[in-house]
Order: structure tokens, then sequence, then C-alpha cells
């Protein structure tokens, strides 16, 4: 069965890890694991840990930078197949400094990642607009 | 530390489940779960075990044919980032008719995944020919 917007989004809420998917000039898709923030209904976060100069060369950047277009996916997989069950948010990415966004965001992050209290993400951050939400479960 | 190619198909050995990226004509990367078998030390297969009237609607097929490039990703999150790992296959794909593969793919499926014993997937296949295996884990 599908799941409706508002269920879809409710299991990026419970799960702790996505999968990021996103799109080189050569059409070639680039996949990686992602933790992630939500904040109002639209929006999610994703922090950029590593050193600043590194950052920039990082894949997924480039490949915002030329083409926004984004994919997250959340599932869980079972061996009973009628636990089956996903959740996808499609949108559009921008790249922006850390210190740019929203107060509050540094606090999400840490409340929900307890690594980020003992290194606190503060380069950059992929912010994305959610344009759809979506998912499927074997059963309701 | 980067992960060496051989590595990495182990990870995909492994996993039960990967995410598959595929993109659409307008640049928008799709994802969605996937259970799959490994052959040679190239490929990796895709059953699409719905219905074949359904199957050729489905989105990752439509893709394919627009473009072949695609990417898959196993990984596994854990609350303890020093466990953390990941692993991705880029290749590219065909969509074939399942019966047209080599003998003994099905037995493959059935012995990776019980659900097959019972609902043997007959209709249609990715078959991914992968041109990259790499991948990361924090600690080695």
């Amino acid at each position: 069965m599908n799941l409706s917007a508002q269920e879809a989004r409710a299991r990026f809420e419970q799960s702790p890890s996505a999968v990021l998917g996103t799109v080189d000039t050569a059409g070639q898709p680039h996949l990686v694991p992602v933790t992630y923030v939500l904040s109002d209904e639209e929006h999610v976060y994703i922090a950029v840990d590593a050193k600043p100069k590194r950052s920039t060369n990082l894949r997924r950047l480039q490949n915002i930078e030329a083409n926004p277009l984004v994919s997250l996916l959340v599932n869980e997989y079972s061996d009973n197949w009628d636990q089956l069950w996903w959740a996808r948010a499609d949108g559009t990415a921008v790249v922006s400094g850390f210190g740019d966004l929203a107060e509050g965001l540094l606090a999400r992050f840490q409340s929900r990642y307890p690594w980020y209290r003992a290194n606190p993400p503060e380069s950059l951050v992929i912010d994305i607009c959610v344009t759809r939400w979506s998912g499927w479960a074997f059963a309701g």
C-alpha cells in the first residue's frame, strides 16, 4: 500500500539515516548514506562535516551545484517481506554555510546524533526543499 | 578508510538489500530499495517481480531505458559511528526477460531469499554490469 505524504515524512522522523541520490553532469547517479534533520514541513538538512577544503570537492556537492534535483530514501530490510517499507523525499537542494541557517539547527543535529555533541558540524549544510513525500509498505 | 573493490563487492555478497538509483530524462534521481544476486565478478541482477503489465510502467525501468547509468548502495547504520560503512556499485543496466538469462539465476534468487521459493520471479530482470566497486568504512 502507498503511504500518505504525512506518513512518509513520519518515517523520516523515526529513521536515523537515509540514502542521498544526486546526479552528475553525465547523468550518472551518485548514492551516499547520510544523516539528517527535518525542520518544518518541507525541509531536510544534511550536515557536511568534513574539513571545508575537502568538503567542496565532495561529489554530492559538485553534483548539486550542477543539478539541484535530489532524492532521499529511508527503508528497513527484514527477512519477513511483509514487514518491508520505504519512504522517499524528492526535492531540490542548495548548499549553504552552516552558520547561515536558522538558529537551533545545530541543537537539532546534536539532539538527534550524540556524535555531533563532541564534533559539531560547522562548515556546510545541504538544504533540501522537499517537493514530494512518498512511500510504500507491504502491510498497513 | 576506502574499501578495495574486492572488499566492496564482498559487502554486497553479505548484505540482503541495496538501494538502486536511476535517473529520469529531466535529471531527477529515483531511489528504491531492491534485493539482488551477484553472479560473476561484474554482474548484479535485480528481479522485477510485479505483474508484467505493471512492471513495464515502473519508473526504474523507464529510467533505465532512457539512461542506463545506475548506482547501487549497501550500508548499515549504527549509533556508534565508528561502525559505519558503505559499499557502492556503479554500472550500466539493461532490462531483460527473466527466462533469457543464464540458468541457475532463479536458484540463486531462491537460495538467497526464501520469499522467492513460493513466489518465483519470472517476468523481468535488471542486469547491471558493474564498472566500479567502491566503499568506505570508518575503521578497518
